[in-house]
């Protein structure tokens, strides 16, 4: 298998920000500076920003400044020809679904934060750690759709979280049922997302559509490689979100049953010794420790914890046993890191790094 | 049964508020400001505030001014006679034991928001619409003690949103398993509370005590008077207890298993049709509706919801099948009315007008 | 003068409302529940809502339920023909402009909470206790623009906190030079207003067009009439305007040098005496003292004193000498009563109770 | 003037943290770890501490975790032998004074972010690009104490943020007249500090003792040096303080009013031109600009900015001409680093190099 070509020692790959200018674009401009592999090659948006210079297109709400070379590119419209093997789109799902497949149709591969692809059949759903193995639908995407590029997605923020939690539990143990709800910081709806007047000191007990996500996107990350699709992991899993007026940060609590419970001890185990493929690879946005576990009693919280691992780690505590399934604890990620862009990034690190391993 | 003298149409009875300079006592004060039966007749405090006059020794933090003749009546101490027929307690669970003994010995009934008595095999945990047969647990708590007064005590302001929520179904339908996620506004921590630092945009995933509390609280109050004492329903009940940046108001997110389970119309009806001695009693406190159901999607909220039936109603909504459970709803209560000052003025009212009838 | 017909002790009067669904449109539908002598006679807003009963066509954000009665009433369109003689305007400014005119063309008399034509020569600025003797714009209004309705505008929700806090000073000693620092909440931009990423945990120095209509319409306000025109007063207003994460309440930090200044006592008793015709005239929404005095070091604050008045007090505190100017105090008031609808409807019943006095 | 020895370029100079378990010990620790010229040599608390390893005696509140070898660092008291040339208080004011003395009696160099001695005639008040000069008071203090150590200390995070800006002004154009109103953190009053219950969703118009102090230590420092003491800047101050529910970052609304005004673009110049000695000597804490202006009309804002220069820039924006005074702007500074910690890490740093460079 042979993606996209050589990665020079030298040569960074140029990639392009569909979206650019919105909040999920701005957080991927951010991780991308500087990055070892990449380099924004184009940013693109919609029709209104495109031909300005991406200082004065977009409305940064980034508590840093622009990146100095980024501010002065030129924003492109969605449809052009952006000439970057590598393609993330931060794009609303308004527009996501037609133009990720124009990109993939053209040979780009598409690293998609966007929810519209994420259940197809031939398309993977990748938390890098967990279930790369998905990306083997890759092959079959390409034939079946005739094309020469991919689209791979990425879950919704809560669902990464979740299910990178989840994860080295069903693969070691095996999963009965979940139960999560959530605490969804604002930033997970974007700009101007959340009105403040509608959360500030406030819970909003409701997110349109999230919990279907958070159910349906876990099972098939845990699912199985089965006859070109992925079989959905036959966990029984229940969601409950929230939004509270947190900045950044999902925090769940979370209760799970096995069909045959480990010991409080094993489960602690095998979240601390927990590492997938972006560990192995050592790939740049690839945390140490993908799970924290920390120990103090009223942690983790989202305003100390989402940092942890440069915002790709996930911490975990309060692990206790619960009256009613079996287990009950607490996960915190960084959901615009971890939870979004970052997980875009990482993705394409993995599916780079096993090329060069393989070209 | 008498309980403590008959009520004359003309004179109200007075009260007295202990811990009256505290977050729960201000809230006592608030609520029996033009009380028809009650009036504030003692107010009492530590030692540090005893002898000065109330508006000078308290740190007034609610959203009204201090009710003038409230203002000027002169602090006492929490250890003098105060003859009072009546007892508020929002005293710290660090005095609270032994005071709220020493006001029932010496013929008060003490209705008391603390936690120290609730437990207690022969002190009833009263909820006035659920479960007002408790309160026969009060002649054997006199006799034992050997008592003139008596204690009766409240839940905790988790524990009485849960349990008023779950109470018509248990005795309607019979409920197996329940977990709940709540959602604490800082106003159940008191004065100072929550650190600003602690809780601004942030979620702390911890409160000392609660989910123990809930869970042991619950399954009292709905559980039936046994042999001198209550049998705890044999509910499994798990809680996971939060706080977050909200000012008044607990939500929870709520899951719910029976026995042989209804469908949500039944659910949603039984919600609707509840009521108890406090609304056919048409008691001062007793919101017309204790349990409102709510339509919209996002509902309820607190800073919209808490203030349903003056604070004394909960808002329910929200109810869907649950994947791993039966049902999921949402429900909110006020925490500081409903949840604790509020609920031991009700639970006195009920007495009060129970010992009219039968006196 | 004779404004709209005599008002029957038994029939009270239909009042429109214009941008019924909106924020400040919602406040005003809650504050009319009840009121004396006004009834809700028609709900007006834009095309979309037309038609539909009001408890659908608005989405519902204050803090209680709509009332029944309104609930169901049909919103008509703001060009229909509304057949009510004093209509609230709750406007956006995008299209207040010519509707309030034709309002007013048609007969009715306009009391809008609207910028458009707050500054027009012929258009009073009333803050009902300050500057009712302004009402006498209306007759020339009316024979200039041929109307037999009027336009009775009230300012902006930071100059009427400012300017009420201001008046009683200029009138009795005379100010010279006034510095203002406001803090105000997010219920003054609206809905959906400031996005919460914007205001959560941060503050906005910012608010367009806000600090130049505080300096303006002060100055119109503390004006005198004459010509037929308003000279506005010749004070040196200087505002700052910044967004906090408030939700209700616009609080001031203010500077303020006179010609010949007073004593600190004097300051503190001009306001604690000051009254206006509302007063005088006990109109239903006139608060008993316009302007509280609160002696606590740390007050006013927004969460703990708007309430006073039912929230058409203002409250001043912390008066001290100030090292720069004269004195400096901190003013607060709540924005959508005090300072948005509550004030349109102090306005109407004003010219409601002058009328019947002279009709 | 030789200070406290040269600095090998192999050896780290030890320094000592008092006060090291409070808010900002702990920023102090964080700040110092990876410091090029400095090791954290000792770690001091109150006897409650003393003894115990750091990560157990403090309770880390920062968004990191506690740096490894600190993590196991035996805390000691603060009357300990702690044989540091070089000790960072940040000590409670209650403690403060005298603890500080007898470390500068022992032989250590104290850089104070207490307020004890800061308007001691012998103590300098340093900002370090604004008035280093005021370090040649230290010889006098040393004698006339009879001290080999010395005291040096920073002012209130408030101050610290107001002088620096208008520093460059003073020097340059002269100033006449300053009002600033503060909108400040809740990080500024350390931990537990603010309670939630009075800052969330409200300001609170008052910090004890807050306004003196910005007042006399911004004349304090914006002083010239005479014989054997400062003199303070003949400038009238007024300052106005309150505090919002912002994390970190201190912003201010200024006015000031010149002797002879400057242009717009003067001002301007002047302070993107402006640097001084920490600069000049690139010391490890110097931001390259001290001061930032932003262009962008909403800015600067705390969640925003606070990040500029690693938090030891400060940013102003929004310079316009004001009605009443000359002009006006907005500043704002991060309280807890260039405010507190940073400040005075700088300080000994300048202290440093200058020795270094003289020696």
């Amino acid at each position: 298998m042979r993606y996209f070509g050589t990665m020079s020692a030298r040569e960074k790959i140029p990639v392009a920000v569909l979206g650019a200018t919105g909040a999920v674009g701005q957080k991927f401009v951010r991780l991308l500076v500087n990055h070892p592999w990449f380099e924004v090659g184009a940013l693109a948006a919609s029709q209104r920003s495109a031909g300005r210079p991406y200082a004065e297109a977009v409305s940064w709400k980034q508590p840093s400044q622009i990146p100095l070379d980024i501010a002065e590119m030129t924003v492109q419209s969605c449809w052009a020809e952006l000439n970057c093997p590598i393609v993330f789109s931060g794009l609303d799902s308004s527009v996501a679904g037609k133009l990720e497949q124009e990109f993939a149709r053209r040979g780009s591969w598409v690293f998609s934060n966007a929810k519209n692809h994420r259940m197809d059949a031939d398309v993977p759903l990748v938390i890098a750690e967990l279930n790369s193995e998905h990306l083997q639908l890759v092959p079959l995407q390409q034939e079946k759709r005739g094309w020469h590029g991919a689209i791979v997605t990425n879950a919704n923020c809560s669902t990464i979280i979740l299910a990178l939690s989840l994860g080295p539990l069903q693969q070691r143990f095996g999963l009965k049922r979940v139960q999560a709800v959530t605490f969804q910081a604002i930033s997970g709806a974007g700009y101007p997302g959340v009105p403040s007047w509608d959360v500030l000191g406030n819970v909003v007990p409701y997110i349109a559509g999230e919990e279907e996500k958070i159910e349906s996107e876990t099972q098939k990350i845990l699912g199985g490689l089965g006859k070109g699709r992925i079989d959905s992991a036959p966990i029984r899993i229940s969601a409950q979100a929230n939004r509270v007026p947190v900045e950044e940060g999902h925090l769940q609590c979370v209760s799970i049953e096995f069909h045959d419970p480990p010991s409080q001890q094993e489960i602690l185990k095998c979240w601390r010794d927990f590492g997938g493929l972006p560990q192995q690879l050592e790939l740049p946005s690839a945390p140490p420790e993908p799970i924290l576990v920390c120990n103090q009693p009223d942690r983790p919280q989202p305003r100390l914890d989402i940092h942890a691992g440069k915002g790709m780690s996930i911490t975990v505590g309060r692990l206790r046993p619960c009256p009613v399934m079996d287990f009950k604890y607490v996960v915190l990620g960084h959901n615009t890191v971890r939870g979004a862009a970052g997980a875009s990034i990482l993705n394409a690190e993995l599916v780079e790094a096993t090329a060069g391993r393989e070209g």
